[in-house]
C-alpha cells in the first residue's frame, strides 16, 4: 500500500484543514497516511471525524515551522519539525511522498535535507499548474510552469533538466501525451535573450524525450500552446505572482473604474458567480498544490491557505504520481539526457 | 520653437495615421514636426487635411524600414531610412526629440546610432507605463516599468540608473511629486533574488534623490503601490507581455468557460463596453508611446498598431517632455549619482 508522509503542522489553517485533508483523502483512495506532528493537537481534530486508524496514523513530534519563520534558521534550529520528520519517513522509506502546506522554503529545505536528488540534478525546481485559455485545444486546459522559485538562478542545462521533469509530470500525472515544451524568453526567435537562453534552446532542441516547440513569450503564456513553460525561478516566481495579482485584481479593476455605470454595475452582478469561478480557478491549491521536482520521491507543496479539499487533492496527487511511477520515469529521462556536464 | 522628428514610414499604419496624427499634434500645440519619409506619399496624405505648411514640414528621403526587418542589418544597411534620418535631425539640432511608431529595435538602433546618451549612461531603457488599481490612492493610476526590454541584463548600477530616469520622467510627464520607485523582485526582503538584485537594492536605499519603497513582488504589481517598477529588461519584457496577454484573455475567458450559463452571457453583455474600455486602458499606445530613457534628447516608441490619435499623444508627449527638460534633469540626477563606476 501506498504511504503518504503528511506535515499536519505546516499552513495556514493548520492542522485542521490538514487533518480533516488527510480524512478526505484517506476514505477516497487506498493510501496510508502518516499525518506528522503534536499528537494531542491531531488527537483532538481527528474527533471531529468519522476515519479508519488502519489508513491513518500519527507520528508524534512537538515541533513546527511557521509560516513566517525564517525556514533557513528554521531547519537548522528544530531538527524535529512536522515538516523534517515527515520528509524523513520518506528518506527511510516509510513513506513513499511528501505532502506538506507549510511556507514553500521550509518544505525545499526539509527535503533537499533528507530526500535524495535524482542522479546529476543538482537542484530541485518547483513547477505550477495554472490555467490557460486553451485556445489550441489541447487534451488539457492547465499548463505547468517551472522553475517558479526554488532557484534564483539555473544554467542552461538546468533548464533543460526543468524541461524533461515537467514534460514527465504533464504526461503522466495530467495524462497530456507527447506535451509540449516551451522556453519563456523575451522574442520567439532562437537568438533572444541571454547566451544562457541560447545554450538552453540549442540544448532543448537536441533531447529526443523532449517535444520542444521553441520560445514562448510573455502574451502568449494564458494562450495554452504549450503544456509546459521552462524559466528560472526568478521570472517563473515573478510571472506566476503577476498572474495570481491579475486574478485578484480582475473583478476589482471593473468595480473601480466603472462604478458609476448602471448597465456595468448590473454586468458584474450577473458576473459574480463566473468571476468568484475565475479567482477559484487560478488558485492552485484546486490542483492540489505545486510538485517540488528533482528529487527521487514525489514531494507536494499545497499552498498555505489549504482548504481541507486542496490538502486532500493534494494527497491524492502524490498517491497517483507513486502509483505511477513519476519519479522513477524522470530519473529515467534524466539520465538519458545526452549531454556533457558543465 | 519646439520641434519633433517624426518617423512617417514606421509602424503599421504608416503613413497613413502617422500622417493624421502629425496633423492633429501640430494643431493642439505650438510644435513644429518634421514628417520625415517619402515626400509624395506624405504630401499624398497630407491632401486629406487641413493642416499649417508652417508648422508640419517634409524631409524627404525615399528608405524605410518595415515591422518585420532585421534591425540590426536594416540600420547597418539602409542609413537614410526614415527613423534614422529623423534620429539624425535630433543630432545635428534641427529637432528637439524624436517620436516613431517604427520597430522597438529599429528605434533603438537609430536612436544609439545619432543621438548622445546621458554621461554615465550605457544603454538606453524602455519604460511603459500600464494601468493600476490605485488601491493606494495615489496622485495617478498609472504606473512605469523600467527597462522592458531595451536590454537583456543590466547591472546593479545601470538599474540604479533606471530608477532614477524613470522617477524624473515620471514626476515631470505624470506630474507625481516624489514617486516611488521599487525593486521588482521574488520578495520584499532586501536579501531576495541575485546578488546583483541585492546589491541594486543597497544602492538604490542610497541615493538621495529617490524615494526608494524597496522591493516589489509580482502579485503587486496591478495594485499601484509605487509609481516606477525598476527591472532587467528580459523580466520586465515578459512582465509586461504577459499583462497584456492578461488583458486580452479578460473577456475571452470568461466567454469560453462559461459559455453555457445564461446569467454569465447577460453579465457579459452588460460588461462588453466595459471590457473593451479595459483592453485599451492596457494599450500604452493611448498614453503616447514608450519613452526611450538614457538619451539627452526624448526618444518615444509609439505603438507599431498606433492611430492618429495615438500618433498625435506620443508627438504631445515628447513636446511635453522638451518644454519640461525631462532629459536635462534626468542627466543632472544621474551625474549627482553618487556611486563609483563598476
Amino acid at each position: 500500500m501506498i504511504s503518504i508522509a503528511v506535515d499536519a503542522m505546516g499552513g495556514d489553517n493548520a492542522p485542521r484543514e490538514i487533518v480533516h485533508g488527510a480524512v478526505l483523502a484517506s476514505k477516497a483512495n487506498p493510501v496510508r497516511i502518516f499525518l506528522v506532528g503534536d499528537e494531542s493537537t491531531i488527537k483532538d481534530e481527528l474527533k471531529q471525524h468519522d476515519y479508519s486508524s488502519d489508513s491513518l496514523k500519527i507520528i508524534h513530534t512537538p515541533d513546527s515551522i511557521s509560516m513566517d519563520e525564517s525556514p533557513k534558521k528554521a531547519v537548522v534550529n528544530k531538527p524535529n519539525a512536522s515538516v523534517l520528520v515527515a520528509a524523513s519517513l520518506v528518506s527511510n522509506g516509510k513513506a513513499d511522498a511528501l505532502v506538506s502546506a507549510g511556507s514553500t522554503g521550509s518544505v525545499v529545505l526539509s527535503a533537499a535535507k533528507h530526500i535524495s536528488r535524482i542522479p546529476s540534478v543538482k537542484r530541485p525546481a518547483i513547477a505550477t499548474v495554472y490555467p490557460t485559455l486553451n485556445e489550441f485545444k489541447r487534451d488539457d486546459h492547465l499548463a505547468l510552469m517551472v522553475d517558479v522559485g526554488a532557484n534564483v538562478e539555473s544554467s542552461a542545462k538546468e533548464l533543460v533538466q526543468f524541461a524533461i521533469m515537467g514534460s514527465t509530470y504533464v504526461a503522466n500525472v495530467r495524462g497530456v501525451k507527447s506535451p509540449k515544451a516551451a522556453l519563456l524568453n523575451m522574442g520567439e526567435e532562437e537568438t533572444k535573450g541571454s547566451e544562457k537562453m541560447q545554450t538552453a534552446y540549442r540544448m532543448l532542441k537536441e533531447v529526443p524525450s523532449l517535444n520542444f516547440s521553441g520560445n514562448i513569450e510573455g502574451k502568449d503564456i494564458l494562450r495554452g500552446m504549450v503544456d509546459v513553460i521552462v524559466t528560472e525561478g526568478f521570472v517563473g516566481n515573478i510571472v506566476i505572482k503577476t498572474l495570481e495579482g491579475t486574478a485578484m485584481a480582475a473583478s476589482h479593476l471593473g468595480k473601480l473604474a466603472f462604478r458609476a455605470r448602471f448597465s456595468w454595475k448590473m454586468g458584474l452582478f450577473f458576473l459574480r458567480k463566473g468571476l468568484r469561478r475565475i479567482r477559484e480557478v487560478t488558485d492552485y491549491a484546486e490542483y492540489g498544490g505545486a510538485p517540488l521536482l528533482g528529487f527521487e520521491k514525489m514531494v507536494i507543496i499545497a499552498h498555505g491557505r489549504s482548504s481541507a479539499k486542496a490538502v486532500s487533492n493534494a494527497i491524492k496527487l502524490a498517491g497517483k504520481s507513486v502509483r505511477d511511477k513519476v519519479c522513477e520515469t524522470m530519473a529515467q529521462k534524466i539520465g538519458e539526457l545526452d549531454v556533457q556536464p558543465e
